[in-house]
C-alpha cells in the first residue's frame, strides 16, 4: 500500500479517473452487479444512511431486524429522520428466521424497506440474506437493503441474482484498506424509489453520485489516496477471484471454530460469520483477555453492551490467511494454559489444521 | 508522509486516541479556538452541511453571500432541507461590503445565520471575515457562519477573538494532508442553537462528536490513516508558527500578483485569496493554458461557470514555499512567451523576487 503514500494527485485529472473507473468496475465484480457501486467519503454508517435518505420519505415506516449494535442502527437512522422503525428483535448471536421475517411483513403491511444485517459484527452472527431475500420477495414490494459492512468479501453476496435493492459495505473491512470510504449499489426498484424519496440529503445525494460516476467523477473531492489503495486491493481480489476469496474465509472461519470447540471454548453465534468469531470467554475471563491482547498481541475485540465481558471477539477478513489463523489460535492457546483452563496442548491447531487440510468439515461455498 | 502507508492501527487503542487527542488540540491552535475542533470524515461539502443541520430547523432562513460556486453551495444545501436561502449576489470575483451585508439583515430580520466564504475557490477572492463579523455582530443575534476551506491556514482566522460562530475546512488545503478529513468548531452560541435544532441528521450529528471527543474519539470509524498525516502536519505547522504560516502565504500571493502584473496580465479577483490567484488569460488562451499545463506541468485550474475559458487559477497554500512559486512563475513566463504575448523577459521573477526581498510590497499579517 506504499502508493497511497505517493504524491496527491489531483481528483479531476485523466490519472485518477482511469484508476478510479477502474476501481468502479472491479466493485461491481465485487458485488456481482451490473448496477453503478457508489464510492463516498464516509464511515459505513454514513452509507447506511445514505441507504435509507435516498429512498425513503418523512413518515414512511421500515423493518429492521435488531440483534446487534448495527443491525439497531437501522433503526437510529430512520428514526433520527421522522422514518418509523419496526424492529425484529432476536437475541444476540442468532438470526431472524425467515418465518418471524415474514410475520413482520403481516404485521407491518405499509413498510418500504426491509433492513438486514448480513454480518453483525457485535455478535459474530450471519444471517442467509440469499433465503430471506428470496423469501421476502415473494410477498414483499418494498426494498430489501443489506449492510455487508464485514460481509461484503467474506461471505458470497450476489446483489442482482439475490434480488438485493441496497447493499453497502466499508474500506477498512474484506477490502483490506484504511476506513474513510464506503460503498452503495441500489437496484432499479431502488433507483426508482430515489424518485419519488422526499427525506432531505445533500453531500450523501445519490442520485448526483449517480451521474458524476457516468464520467468517473465524484460530486465532492474523494479521499483520493484511498481511492488508489482501493484499486490496488480490489486488482487483488480479482486476480485471488471472489469465489475463492469466499471460500477462504469459510476455511479460516471453519478452522478457528474447530480449534475453539477443541479447547473446550463454546462459540457466542449461531450462526456464524466468517469474517468474526465471537467466543464465550472462558473462567478469569478478564484476565484471559488481557493476557491476549497485551502478551500475544492479538487484535481481539470485547463485547459491547449486554455481551460485554461475556464474549470476545476475533475478526479474520481481508488479507487473513491460514497462517495468521494458526498464530491466533496458537495465542488463544497459550493464554488459556495461562489462566489455568484445562485443554489438550496443541489441540486447538490440529484441529485448524485438519481443517486446512480436508480431512474435517469439507470447505465449500455456500 | 509515509507513516500514512504503515500498517493500520485501530481507532479504539490508546495509540491512535494519543495521535488524535494531539492532532485535536492542534486544530484548536489552527482555529484559534478554545471550542473542541471536530473531525469528519468527510470531504468539505459534508461538513458545511453539518453547520447547517445541526442548528437550524426547517423554515428557518438564512443569509448567504453568493459570489462563486462555494458561496453558491451554502444556498443549495439550505435549500435541500428546506430553509430558506437568501443570497446576497455580487460579482464573481468581488467580495461583499459590509454596507451590502447589513442591508441584508434589515431586508430578512427573522434571518438565524449569516454564511461566508472566506476564501471563493471558484473566484480567487477573500473576504475580510473579521471586519465582516465586527460588523455583523453588532446588530445580528444569529449564527455567523464561515467556510474557511480554502482559508485556514493561508489566512488569519481567530474563530473565538473575531466572534465567529461556526467554521469548518477541509484536509487537503491548508492542512497539505490527501482529501477526505473536514474539520468543523462550533462556538457557544452555535452549541446552544444545536439544542433547539430540528433538521435531521445522523452521520453529521454534531452533539454526538462532542461527547466522543472528550474522550478522543468518534462516533463512527475516522480515517485513521489521514488522520496521523493531519497529525504530522499540524505538528509542522505548529513549529512553523500559524502567524508564520499565514504571512508565508501573504508574501507568496503578492509575489505572484507582483509577478503577474509585471509580465502584463491582469487580475481577476479583488480582493485577492493568498491561497489561490485567479488571473485573467491572455490573447490565445486557451493556447496558453494548455501550454502551462502540458508543457510546463503547472497545476492549473480553469475558469468554471461563466468565467470558463477566462480566467485560470493557480493555488499556492500548504507545502508552498518562494521556490515553488518562483516555478510557477518562470512557466507562466515561458509559456507567454510561446503564444507571442509582449512581456520583458525575467520581469515576473524580478517582481517576484523584488517581493521575497522586501522592497516592494513590505509583507505583514493583515
Amino acid at each position: 500500500m506504499l502508493r497511497m503514500a505517493q504524491p496527491i494527485i489531483h481528483h479531476r485529472t485523466a490519472e485518477f479517473r482511469e484508476i478510479f473507473k477502474r476501481a468502479s468496475e472491479n466493485l461491481q465484480y465485487l458485488f456481482q452487479t451490473e448496477q453503478p457501486v457508489l464510492t463516498l467519503t464516509s464511515s459505513g454508517t454514513g452509507a447506511m444512511e445514505a441507504a435509507l435518505v435516498n429512498t425513503l420519505s418523512a413518515g414512511d415506516e421500515i423493518i429492521h431486524v435488531n440483534g446487534g449494535k448495527f443491525g439497531e442502527r437501522w433503526g437510529n437512522i430512520a428514526t433520527a429522520y421522522g422514518v418509523t422503525a419496526h424492529p425484529l428483535a432476536i437475541d444476540w448471536g442468532g438470526a431472524p428466521s425467515v418465518d418471524d421475517a415474514l410475520a413482520m411483513l403481516d404485521r407491518h403491511p405499509g413498510a418500504k424497506a426491509f433492513c438486514l444485517t448480513h454480518s453483525e459484527t457485535s455478535t459474530g452472527s450471519y444471517t442467509d440474506v440469499r433465503a430471506m431475500a428470496a423469501a421476502l420477495r415473494e410477498r414483499f414490494d418494498g426494498l430489501i437493503i443489506v449492510d455487508g459492512i464485514t460481509a461484503v468479501g467474506a461471505h458470497e453476496m450476489r446483489f442482482d441474482e439475490w434480488g438485493i435493492d441496497i447493499a453497502v459495505t466499508g474500506s477498512q473491512k474484506g477490502l483490506m484498506i484504511p476506513p474513510g470510504l464506503a460503498f452503495i449499489a441500489l437496484s432499479e426498484r431502488a433507483w426508482k424509489a430515489a424518485e419519488t424519496s422526499t427525506l432531505p440529503k445533500f453531500y450523501y445525494n445519490l442520485k448526483k453520485a449517480k451521474k458524476s460516476i457516468a464520467t468517473a467523477d465524484t460530486p465532492w473531492t474523494p479521499a483520493v489516496t484511498l481511492v488508489i489503495g482501493l484499486d490496488q486491493a480490489l486488482e487483488m481480489l480479482r486476480v485471488e477471484g471472489i469465489e475463492n476469496v469466499w471460500a477462504r474465509h469459510d476455511r479460516l472461519g471453519s478452522s478457528l471454530r474447530a480449534a475453539v470447540r477443541a479447547l473446550g471454548l463454546t462459540l457466542f453465534a449461531d450462526p456464524p460469520s466468517n469474517a468474526v468469531t465471537s467466543i464465550n470467554l472462558p473462567e478469569r475471563g478478564d484476565e484471559f483477555y488481557a493476557l491476549l491482547k497485551k502478551k500475544y498481541s492479538i487484535t481481539a475485540a470485547a463485547g459491547q453492551d449486554h455481551v460485554k465481558g461475556k464474549i470476545f471477539r476475533v475478526s479474520h477478513l481481508g488479507y487473513y490467511d491460514e497462517a495468521d489463523m494458526l498464530a491466533v489460535i496458537y495465542a488463544i492457546e497459550s493464554a488459556l494454559t495461562d489462566v489455568g483452563h484445562p485443554h489438550e496442548q496443541g489441540a486447538g491447531l490440529a484441529a485448524a489444521l485438519a481443517v486446512f487440510s480436508g480431512t474435517e468439515n469439507p470447505v465449500e461455498v455456500k
